[in-house]
């Protein structure tokens, strides 16, 4: 029996992962960290019995105990909780569906202790791509993408050889906006930008594709998961979001896996791997079908995507500034303090200042995105 | 150094391999055998050497051999010749590019020898899949489709396991009569129905795929071939022809091989599988490329596909009869004998009188064939 441990299980791909785990009825869940949401951690503790469970704070560490005094349960908190719940000797495999750069230090924690790891956390690669992919070769560790392009691409890469690729074609939906010229997104409000086509996701990700900023983290995080250059990585908007991701091996083939919009499918991709086993849920439907469109992305409109592929070729820190101007960036546009155009330009700004480290470490990463915000806070 | 022997070395498939040979300049080609065209024979025997080369009658045999009496290669005709190159002790791959029932002892020669099989040769797995497959499972040999559909299954499946295949979604043109209906095809002309759409091909391939026989024949091929049965083939109509097919697994994603026209993919495939070489020629170019569409196949009007159906799930010597009515049919009308629309009466008519036998052996095939050919000669 494979056993789990999940960072963020009461998010959107932690409930998911539960979900699947659920369904399968073979995988064994041994330890939980989650934020605040402290009744739906507890549902879930009495359905999964996982036998511990980090929480943020240390108040709602307490108030935890108090809801599961009954069960014999180890509630631990803050980064030494994740850290523990990260490496709990147990595990085979550890699902990182937390936000934020708080992902980086349990996951090389978790490496470090021989776990694989199913990656939803985004930071990680984006800002320690160059530590996390040669410490997960050194332990022989699997770095598995729950992300829907990334695993499209990890999908369409089985038999086939890394020197055999040509290039990585990752799909994009162009979120709200596309088509649309700058001009015609000054005025754009948060209600607008929260309107995506295709995919329910949190409201972060959400304003992120709408400014192909999305877009933007997964080219930089294809670069380390699949060992490529960014010039080989080609963003290719798809609106329909049927084709999730492309691969064009050196010969002209090109491997697609195309699905429906369900992110259980990555899930259950990750746990099992190479293992495929049966899903419920919608299938394409090729009789309903009737066509699947591209069209070039607008790097000149979305310049966020033209930044990020700047900040993957240059690497280093560069990433790390990307990232955290792009999140205090949408944050406050989403509490309305700045406007929906100003999101890019603080990002290059950002940049701008930035003297790029070569090879940061860890602390040396989160010292940066420290830097940035305050760059930020002081001047908007 | 791989060693390859080819069955039918001048046709399109043939002369493809041997650019593919060339290309590579580290396979060595050790037998031949072609029909008539004894100067492009000359010419490939003078290029890559082959130490035996088989054409079919004896007066041919003649005329190569004063040609090139200057070499030291061994001339064979006749049936005996095709299964001495089939089955040249040093080869270790056969492609068989033959056409016609002629492709089946030759095939079944060399995998009793020991060759995998680049399999070329429709008529093969329609009519004998009952026999190969087991006998190529006995003799550890591998079949790898060279046509372009099954190429991209067989790509598609790579990394996939046989269990967790849900279905296969072979595409097709729909040829170049697609969205018209029966009674506007009443007076359809040879130069009409050979104005392929996609793919130059030769000219009795290329009625087939406007009567979708073609599409027909790929669906029992692939029965064989990917040992499935015939409801789990979906056929979709993919007008564009980038989309080379597809397959659906149990989790519900799809793996999909899209490409440009280009044969020699298929073929490179096959003789270097499981790598993938770097081949010259156009590449998909999403940017240029503006959408793909879908239709279902009208089984009403190509009824033909839906007597491959029929004869590829009922099996037995019917998948002979369907696969001899349509090549007699198709003779006919390129010889202004009948109408375009008598081709699948005509097959129909064969498949309703025949009396199927439950497993055939080879001899019985082959007398199926002849009856098939007889009971249209009184008919017609």
């Amino acid at each position: 029996m494979k056993k789990i441990a999940i960072l963020g299980s009461t998010g959107s791909i932690g409930t998911q992962t539960l979900e699947v785990v659920s369904n399968n009825g073979d995988m064994q869940v041994c330890a939980l960290a989650a934020g605040g949401n402290i009744s739906l951690l507890e549902e879930q503790i009495r359905k999964f019995g996982p036998r511990l469970v980090a929480v943020w704070t240390e108040d709602k560490a307490k108030e935890l105990k108090e809801k599961i005094k009954d069960l014999d349960v180890k509630v631990v908190s803050g980064m030494d909780g994740l850290l523990e719940v990260a490496a709990v000797p147990e595990s085979d495999i550890l699902v990182t569906a937390i936000v934020g750069m708080i992902g980086i230090l349990p996951t090389i924690e978790a490496i470090k202790a021989g776990k694989d790891i199913a990656l939803a956390n985004k930071e990680t690669l984006v800002t320690a791509g160059h530590i996390i992919m040669p410490l997960a070769r050194r332990h022989g560790v699997s770095i598995l993408p729950v992300d829907s392009e990334h695993s499209a691409i990890f999908q369409s890469l089985q038999g086939g050889r890394q020197k055999e690729v040509a290039k990585l074609l990752l799909t994009a939906s162009g979120g709200p906006f596309r088509g649309r010229k700058r001009k015609e997104l000054m005025n754009i409000q948060v209600e607008d930008a929260l309107k995506h086509p295709n995919w329910e996701m949190g409201r972060k990700i959400t304003i992120d594709s709408s400014t192909m900023v999305n877009k933007g983290l997964e080219v930089i995080e294809a670069k380390w998961l699949f060992d490529i250059s960014t010039e080989q990585i080609q963003v290719v908007v798809q609106p329909q979001s049927i084709i999730h991701s492309m691969v064009e091996y050196v010969d002209g083939a090109v491997i697609a896996q195309l699905g429906t919009p369900n992110m259980k499918l990555p899930i259950q991709y990750a746990l099992y791997y190479p293992e495929r086993r049966y899903l419920p849920g919608d299938r394409l439907d090729f009789k309903a079908l009737s066509q699947i469109t591209f069209e070039e992305p607008d790097m000149e409109t979305f310049y966020g995507l033209k930044l990020a592929y700047r900040a993957g070729k240059e690497g280093g820190s560069l990433p790390t500034v990307f990232n955290a101007a792009n999140e205090k960036a949408v944050s406050m546009f989403l509490e309305r303090k700045i406007q929906y155009l100003q999101i890019p330009e603080i990002i290059q700004a950002c940049m701008e200042q930035h003297k790029n480290i070569e090879s940061p470490t860890v602390d040396e990463i989160l010292n940066t995105e420290k830097e940035t915000y305050e760059f930020i806070k002081n001047r908007w």
